[in-house]
């Protein structure tokens, strides 16, 4: 008999999930013929974004859509405030799905802004959670950067009084790096630690069920840099470790003499792809 | 011709200097056969305190000897305030030859303390200078720890808002490693970088001259932490590196065919001393 075991941690964080009610609640009390945008994918899953579209949730494609009364969801990354403004000029109804962490990055940087700080954003600098919170940081008219990669602590230097947050996904050894640089070339440092814990508890899991299992199957978006980080730890600690989107990817003969499997899945999967998984590799060996 | 060339900043800091300066004042209008006190040797190097104690600077050994209007040097380090109150209680006069930048370890403690930060000070445990630190951090109310090692890290789990400062000689990665683990922990750091250059700046000279001398000698006390690791920095570097407390110890064959000779000195080694070594070195070698 095989024993499948899923990650505690594993699919939607808290942010995602919430963005996902929201939008479902909105899409409840749509009449039949309506359509709520949302202004890009609301979250990195392609099959859950297609459910949610047959629901009614369109892209936003060309802003002339953007009407009196439609109505349009802010994903969880958030959106700058001149963004939000706009929108609201247009008449637009504002459905604002923004992870409470993230605003928690927003109201970090206003915060140290405000405190004379210059601020450090350690994030990716094209990822739509820090353009948001840079827009934050120009609305309040504070100075800041990007810190990206080694290279760009550069511009810190000289700066005497530096506060310091990060994306909430950000890595944690690159972080940890970046303050403790920081740290020694300025008289004052204030670090505002936003990094969400959802990344690193989706890690440990796969630290402590790897291990223990004969098979891992890591679910999840290709094109995700999360879940391929899933994988990647995985792989290094049980060589039988797989990374899939669906469940017409498992391949029966992966489960060969495998007495145990651990199942884990990134933070844009939702429950039901995997149970789809689960329920599919049950089949594949029963 | 054999060439010398002596560090830009061997030798005495700042904070040291100006303790001795502060001592010799006091010293000269010292009655004929009166005596100050300094409370442990003013500096780490046994021959300056010689030359200091012919000059009627004694080492107080007994409580007792702390009468009314007896003088008393601070030494660098600074005290604790509780034990400044009781040499004032005892009517004793103070000259405070507490370094400025150990002053502003003090003021920071106190300030992160205000403002309801758990402290943690980086440093060792029973250096003179932590010690005091300590004694301000007791008098304002204030909580923290001392980390030396990275078990002490342990104190900082589950503290919020946590205050980091430094032992003014703390090696600048340990205190990068301490703030970036902190940081990763608790939710909002500051931290206010008292680390003195004066180390880092004798080190980059090391750097700087070991690899363009054919000889390098470090001059200071053989129990000094850091002018061991002023040694061992040059050692690493040009074999041919030697440490040495006095001039007697220096030895011709060290010198053989060598064109270019480096001199530096730790922070407490006078410049009589590395003066010294430079005519032995250039008699030896004429």
């Amino acid at each position: 008999m095989m024993e499948i075991l899923v990650a505690e941690h594993a699919g939607f964080c808290f942010g995602v999930r919430r963005a996902i009610n929201i939008a479902e609640d909105a899409l409840k009390n749509l009449e039949k013929a309506g359509s709520i945008y949302s202004i890009g994918p609301l979250i990195h899953n392609p099959q859950e974004v297609k459910r949610l579209q047959e629901k009614g949730l369109a892209l936003l494609e060309r802003e002339e859509d953007l009407k009196e009364n439609t109505t349009v969801v802010v994903r969880s990354h958030g959106i700058p405030p001149q963004r939000e403004r706009e929108l609201l000029s247009k008449g637009v109804r504002i459905l604002d799905a923004t992870c409470p962490f993230v605003k928690a990055v927003h109201d970090a940087v206003v915060k140290l802004s405000k405190e004379g700080y210059f601020v450090v954003l350690v994030g990716e600098k094209n990822h739509p959670e820090v353009i948001g919170t840079l827009g934050y940081l120009q609305e309040c008219g504070g100075k800041g950067v990007v810190v990206e990669s080694k290279e760009d602590i550069k511009g810190v230097l000289g700066k005497e009084r530096v506060g310091i947050v990060a994306q909430t996904t950000q890595n944690e050894q690159f972080f940890k790096e970046v303050v403790g640089e920081i740290a020694l070339w300025s008289k004052e440092v204030k670090v505002i630690n936003t990094i969400c814990n959802a990344t690193s508890e989706r890690q440990e899991d796969v630290y402590k069920l790897a291990p223990v299992v004969d098979v891992m199957i890591i679910i999840g978006g290709k094109n995700s840099g999360n879940t391929r980080r899933l994988y990647e730890i995985s792989k290094s600690i049980n060589p039988r470790s797989y990374h899939i989107e669906t469940p017409d990817e498992l391949k029966r003969e992966w489960f060969e003499g495998a007495k145990k499997v651990g199942v884990t899945a990134g933070a844009s999967t939702p429950d039901w792809i995997i149970e789809e998984v689960v329920d599919s590799i049950r089949r594949i060996n029963s």
